[in-house]
């Protein structure tokens, strides 16, 4: 089966002329989808094929995948639609969500999003398409986006140290109880605000409960602090209520904790923070919160930037990304992410997070709202939201509806002793979203997008028939809305970059700039081992821009959530029907959250059944280190199994450890295709051996590029598996971020995928493990839209040309650099490992200096030591066509040869082009040139004017900064926006 | 009055302190558009005007402006929207019209624009915000693209060269004409198919007039052709009621024409022309058409890219812009406009055409889905559109209906006697919209988005129940479809080009390469004198992608256009009041189809006044070379008024030539401020001189940015002016089009503004100038926010500003090139002239060299050599702040020094950084340096990290090409794509 296959719309032209075919080449027309997702043509697939010595992808697929596993029957799904068709029937389904004027609040809140920073940001691929910034050379313009970020949330909350951002408040939340946990070392009880926000709640409730820690709800914190050891206490301010604390009653409450040895941990609201007293300054530890209302669209829940800011002396238990400042070789000021080894890639089982992404693309846009509103911007938008709050709040008083607390702002709670629902319609009715709390309350909250109609409309929802007071004219406030024993004193947001880009043209040149800065999809490949960056077409992204999509409130009305309701239904339908599971929940909002949703399922479902102390989890040694870190999580002790040195799982090994931990054995975690990119053979006896003995199998999803169409974890032996959607499903990684990771399950687990009372889905005791009932709503069309265009045979094919890219990779590479691992017939799966450990002892050349000079080239680095040290793992994907893969086996041949003249004494094993790489406008633009190879073959090694058709010098992608020393900035850490005199030359 | 005039929305906040105010700034936050529009901070502001010694802007003006004709009363507009409230109004015009599927033809299809297009070329601000390639050392990437469209319409059409675009398929007809006239020296008579499309047969008429043309329709062409002495014959193949001749028979029709000296010009179609045979292989000599088909969205008529292509011979008469290979100092291949000296601006009133720029962003886009589809993804599309048009012929003949003509390409003319409308209204009612031709005959046109359903709505409205046949499945077919006698035998796009970007990855990359070749305002400042290359807002442009108006088909029924008509109505009404004038229409798609419109309207009122001698057209020497070549479009006599030594018109020299010509004088065309930057005190003296001497006053609309809100041309003394949208209305360049050029008009004027049959509005006599009744009509939203955000203190503030930026570069610039004109109190208007000619007689550096170097700096020059040989004249436009203004004075201040250098003997005068810029990256990183000046100096004169905040070595500008050698490409003419050899190291 080909891509092919995926027929064009047939065409017939009676009497037309048989024009005489062009022999370049013999590809049909390219009018499916597919065939533009796709990358090689028929005739360079066949070219590919001939390099391998095969005649079709069948013969391939047949020699790569073990035949025990394979899938009978073709996917059930139906048939593929044209981009038009997809785009017709995405914007019938946004039509069908209403989203209103949202004044629902609770963590999500009407806003503006400029247009500049939409088109530009949000709709840019070269913002979109580009990867998480592990190479930090070719990452410098979203790590300054999100060193503003931190800087911003850093001077907003009033703390010195803010991390890059975490997925939604409420996960932000359970991560911050674990670093209190970590950092306090006596209570087992958290003290929960009960007026934190539902979410949170829930998701802490979750998170606490395999972690053996207690949450306490508490009205009253001060005083059950005073009864409770605990090791947190968590405060909403402002609460769910709307109630704004004096910042007097804060400080008692963090003096308080303090005395007794607990951390105060502050839920707080950036636009608040500019008019009250940030969370540092009255003695919060850690600020958390959402920085969605900074112009990032409601999505119907998500993604949206968390953030996360601790006092001095928390920096280092900060979970996620951190970006920091340090230097390059040049002594230039350089960003990198600072502090990794505390991550969970490194730290596995000793980790306290298991995050491993952050939601940067949301995150940069809300440092650029910040960017071009500026200090006094922000302010302005939070002063007319505060005064539409309180005019609202004096009206309702007039009216003798008095709200529940005179400080605020921007939510009210208002009482209506039974006719909650009734006005929550009259106000629906009249284009406003108004939270129904219960039968006898009802939520307002005020945001920046909210206009005088709609204040109207809530003031008419409660009979009240015009306003005696507005935003602008003042009324008779009564008590309403005094600030002042909350008032912030401080200024914020100081630094140049808040102060610079205020027109448009220079927002505009801004963004354009620091893209530029950075190496994404939109200019080449980036063959990622383990990553899958493939194809983000622009019909699977421009619905996600939809009103429809765009601007609805998560708890927003069934009725005017049709549309995604249909979304998620299908498309968890669609997800389960290709995994082969019974049922998949897109809830989890990163692939991190998928596992631990996958494994408190399998925890719940031992549970059930009586098997209490089922919590060994079995993890091969090369595994994703999140697998580890996601098993403590759940309340599991991990245990590792060997590999045998063809880098499979010891069968041996395996069963010693199953014996070993007998009825305590909960599960085996492993990645199917392994994570050495080889489909072993054993893996349905591997599934056995756990299923005999009791225990359940995880397949992590992250290789499901190498197995849609041909095999389903879920019929081969699978218990569980998450999926990342950001991978196989084609929504962009954001620069890092944000992620979908579905859980997707067996029958006997259905009953356990998260739960949300929110949506009436119970968890059999899994509580929900997002912030919000969908997850990453928002992104969700971009999956829907990639199944539905590429059909059954689509998807299959692209698995086809997956498998076939990376063994042309591995083939044209093979003899320069050993292919580490390969499977039956030396095929290997979708990605490929090349083995640098004996060049690298021959000529000192590392992996790092290798993936260094693949910039010079114009590529991004493959995986670089994971999962064996000294190697370096691609993963072409199907997307790349054959110019592209051939351009990057071109390069590494040249670094081959390159590397031989190192180990050949031409070249100092100090001083070559590669262990120089990248290199930068200003090197090789010295007067003097002291190296002893040309200078152009330093900045041109593959010749001035390579890349595509007409290519000149100018196409060539510079790296802005030279190899930057990680351990300097890991030294003298600064994650804050430094001045910029210290970027002069 | 200032930018801050405009008040941000009032907000109160109670109680709330008052923070600290930064000292950085005094400005007001942001929240109004203008504030985001206008560059300039109120701080840069005041910093600017102390410069200049003033206090205020309203001083500014007061010493800029002549009192006389400053206004009186702020302008008459709607308080300002902001941007979201923008959206809002615009989403709610665009819900108001009706596209449904658009099956009405006359040159006007459906097409599907892929997605990767509409987002990395239409929506993109690097291709947008693109000026003319006048520079094309760093307009590489967009002259590429438009050689793609040269090599795709050559290649189609069979005629080896083709120009770079025109403005609508009508006016190239009317562009045809006038190559024929130049080159068959006898003959007065065109004759023309009458099976022309409707907008064409009005177009060359109104066109043809003026010159003196006889236009004789012809239903049989040969015939006619033997009866009469034709200098060219129009065929319209296939024609307006599908006929698709077959080739025999036009080769019979060329061959007899050029037998008898004439002309053949081939009105064709791009799609149809995959299938059948080429005009230049039956005999035309020129070939037009509309490429909008290639994905170019309907935009209820325009803008859409015409085509015209010539036979060898005829390429030194082609109109409008053409591109051509050349080779750059370092001898690689390079593209720039060729043959320039043919144009308007060199040969003025001996022009053949008034027409100044092309449709390069619909161009590009039409050229990319040729690049993206490929000749056999074209095919196939084409056959698709033709086996389902004669599937519906087949059905309507089984029917009863049989279609006018059995050989068709995708229209089919059918009689319904007397039951027209009613077929029409029940398709309408069905989704789709036909053609009422009359009351007995229906049109259907078949485009690439017609889809089964539209075709069986087709065949509901005619009464047939289900297809017998359809596209897909071979039915009974009788006579119809055979194209056996029209069928193309030659191969096309064969090019790589065309054959290399078939994946979507591939397809993105090549558009990021080719844009990041090009230097636009979304990198810098482009202060080109005359052109107003202000900030194109995103808020404005996204509106042209909604459905609404994308997609409208230009004769959908007015039931269904009730948007555009109140959008066009309303626009048409605030460019009246801002204008001062009684009338405007937004026709004209280009300004000089303005100044056509203009001068019809003129030359229409003395004849309704019985004054027929009135021909004579008064121009200053330093107009805009295209006022002269209008004039003789319009059928007039161009005098020319001297200037005094000061730049202004010499009225002693206008007296005596009012005198000389007397009763001839039907007008005078002046640009207002003067195209030497300065406001005219004599300007109303001028137009009273010319009033009693019964002519008519012109003001060129060129400058209306410095003028807008401060005074009126219809209010001091103007009769008629044209305006350009696309400088001072914020419709973006586009890399060289589209523009719109309104025509506004004095009430005596007003019923000779273009008229249009089909929209009922009669010109009194001047038929329609552009193809489509509302011109380009799509990008009309971007004019309309402007106005409705900006609001009248909005627009006035930016013209302030405008006046601010352009004196404060005088004052820090004048010192080191003299200003060589200024007005009273020495002030200039929007932009300034300054004088190099004193420092190339010192030194021999040009302009041109002055103007290369600055690219080193990372700027676009401004204008060079106009409106006087040997300056450069400067205009900053208000959206650009004072960080980027000091950077361009800084940069022309070192660039003085460096003249200095030269001056004094230290840089040889043929070997310093000027003569040798740009300076490209291939050039500086040779190994050996060999110029006198250090290599950094060359590529990095203002530093590594000269830039914005955090700027680094690579957000500079590298020009891909290094000075391109005009000539050459001249002398050696290339007006396709070369092979892709020609650019190898």
């Amino acid at each position: 089966m080909s891509a092919h296959a995926v027929t064009a719309q047939p065409s017939r032209s009676p009497g037309a002329p048989l024009m005489a075919q062009p022999a370049a080449t013999a590809s049909s027309a390219p009018t499916v989808f597919a065939d533009r997702h796709i990358g090689p043509r028929a005739d360079e697939r066949d070219k590919m094929l001939a390099t391998l010595g095969l005649g079709s992808l069948e013969d391939l697929v047949a020699q790569a995948l073990p035949a025990g596993i394979r899938m009978r029957e073709p996917l059930n799904l139906p048939p593929a639609l044209s981009e038009t068709e997809a785009l017709t029937a995405l914007r019938g389904l946004a039509a069908r969500n209403n989203p209103r004027r949202a004044m629902i609040g609770q963590g999500y809140h009407g806003t503006v999003t400029p247009s500049v920073i939409r088109r530009n940001v949000l709709e840019d691929p070269a913002w979109y398409t580009a990867y998480t910034p592990y190479q930090p050379e070719i990452s410098q313009g979203r790590l300054e986006a999100l060193l503003n970020f931190q800087t911003m949330v850093s001077d907003l909350t009033g703390l010195p140290t803010a991390g890059a951002s975490l997925l939604d408040e409420a996960t932000a939340v359970a991560e911050a109880m674990t670093v209190a946990r970590r950092s306090t070392k006596t209570g087992r009880v958290l003290l929960l605000d009960a007026a934190s926000l539902p979410q949170t709640i829930g998701v802490v409730r979750t998170r606490a409960e395999p972690l053996g820690i207690e949450v306490q709800l508490a009205d009253d914190l001060t005083a059950a602090l005073r009864e409770t050891d605990a090791f947190a206490v968590v405060v909403q301010t402002p609460a769910a209520d709307g109630r704004l604390a004096p910042t007097e009653e804060l400080a008692a409450l963090a003096a308080l904790a303090h005395e007794q040895g607990a951390l105060v941990i502050a839920a707080c609201d950036l636009l608040a923070l500019t008019l009250v007293t940030p969370p540092g300054e009255w003695g919060a530890d850690i600020a958390v919160g959402s920085s969605q209302r900074f112009g990032v669209p409601l999505f119907y829940g998500g993604p949206h930037a968390a953030f996360m800011s601790v006092r001095a002396g928390l920096e280092r238990t900060l979970p996620g990304r951190l970006v920091g400042v340090s230097r390059d070789v040049h002594g230039t000021a350089a960003f990198r992410l600072a502090l990794q080894t505390r991550e969970q890639h490194i730290r596995r089982e000793k980790a306290t997070s298991n995050i491993c992404t952050a939601q940067v693309l949301l995150a940069v846009a809300a440092s650029m709202y910040a960017v071009y509103h500026g200090p006094e911007g922000l302010r302005t938008i939070a002063e007319r939201v505060h005064a539409d709050t309180t005019a609202l709040a004096a009206d309702l008083a007039a009216a003798k509806l008095a709200p529940d607390h005179a400080t605020f702002f921007d939510t009210l709670t208002v009482a209506v002793p039974g006719e909650a629902a009734e006005v929550v319609e009259r106000a629906r009715r009249g284009g406003v979203h108004l939270r129904l709390i219960d039968a006898g309350r009802v939520g307002i909250s005020v945001g920046e997008d909210t206009t005088p109609a709609d204040l109207d409309a809530v003031r008419a929802a409660f009979g009240i028939d015009h306003g005696s007071t507005d935003g602008t004219a003042h009324g008779d406030l009564g008590a309403y809305g005094d600030l002042s024993a909350s008032a912030r004193t401080t200024s914020y947001l100081q630094h140049p970059v808040f102060r610079t880009h205020h027109s448009e043209t220079a927002m505009l040149r801004y963004l354009r700039a620091l893209s530029d800065r950075d190496f994404a999809l939109d200019r080449g490949m980036i063959p990622l081992g383990s990553c899958t960056m493939k194809l983000n077409a622009t019909t699977e992204m421009e619905p996600i821009s939809y009103d429809g999509f765009a601007n609805l409130h998560p708890l927003a009305p069934a009725e005017d959530a049709e549309g995604y309701a249909e979304l998620v239904g299908t498309l968890e339908g669609w997800l389960a029907e290709v995994t082969g599971y019974a049922r998949v929940s897109i809830q989890p909002n990163a692939g991190s959250q998928g596992e631990l949703a996958g494994l408190l399922a399998i925890r719940a479902y031992h549970e059930s059944r009586g098997d209490t102390d089922r919590r060994v989890c079995l993890i091969p040694s090369s595994a994703h280190g999140t697998n580890a870190a996601s098993a403590v999580m759940a309340g599991m002790k991990v245990v590792v199994v060997k590999a045998t040195d063809d880098g499979s799982v010891d069968l041996d090994d395996l069963r010693a450890k199953i014996e070993l931990h007998a009825d305590a054995l909960a599960a085996i975690m492993v990645t199917y295709p392994s994570t050495h990119g080889v489909f072993e053979e054993t893996i349905t006896d591997l599934c056995a051996l756990v299923h005999d003995a009791g225990g359940q199998v995880y397949v992590d999803g992250a290789n499901l590029n190498a197995l849609l169409g041909l095999a389903q974890p879920g019929r081969f032996g699978a218990d569980v598996s998450h999926l990342n959607l950001h991978k196989t499903f084609c929504i962009p990684h954001g620069g890092g971020g944000p992620g979908v990771g579905p859980v997707a399950v067996g029958a006997h687990l259905a009953p356990f995928v998260p739960g949300d009372p929110r949506t009436g889905r119970v968890g059999n005791g899994v509580g929900p493990v997002s912030g919000a009932p969908f997850g990453s709503a928002g992104i969700l069309p971009i999956s829907w839209a990639y199944i539905a265009m590429m059909g059954p045979d689509g998807l299959t094919s692209a698995t086809e040309h997956a498998l076939l890219a990376a063994n042309y990779v591995a083939a044209r590479l093979g003899a320069a650099y050993p292919v580490l691992y390969a499977g039956r017939d030396g095929r290997v799966a979708h990605e490929c490992i090349l083995d640098l450990r004996p060049l690298t002892k021959s000529s000192g050349v590392t992996v790092d200096d290798v993936a260094k000079r693949l910039v010079d080239f114009g590529f991004h680095a493959p995986t670089m030591s994971f999962p064996v040290a000294g190697t370096l793992m691609v993963e072409p994907t199907e997307s790349e066509n054959l110019g592209e893969i051939d351009r990057f086996c071109d390069a590494m041949l040249a670094i081959r040869d390159e590397i031989a003249r190192v180990e050949a004494g031409e070249w100092p094993a100090d001083d070559n082009p590669l262990v120089n790489a990248p290199h930068t406008q200003g090197a090789v633009m010295v007067d003097e040139w002291e190296h002893p190879y040309p200078r152009r073959l330093g900045a041109f090694p593959a010749g001035l004017h390579a890349g595509p058709i007409y290519a000149t010098g100018s196409d060539k992608y510079w790296p802005p900064v030279g190899r930057i020393d990680g351990g300097f900035g890991d030294r003298n850490l600064v994650c804050t926006c430094p001045p910029p005199e210290s970027f002069e030359d």
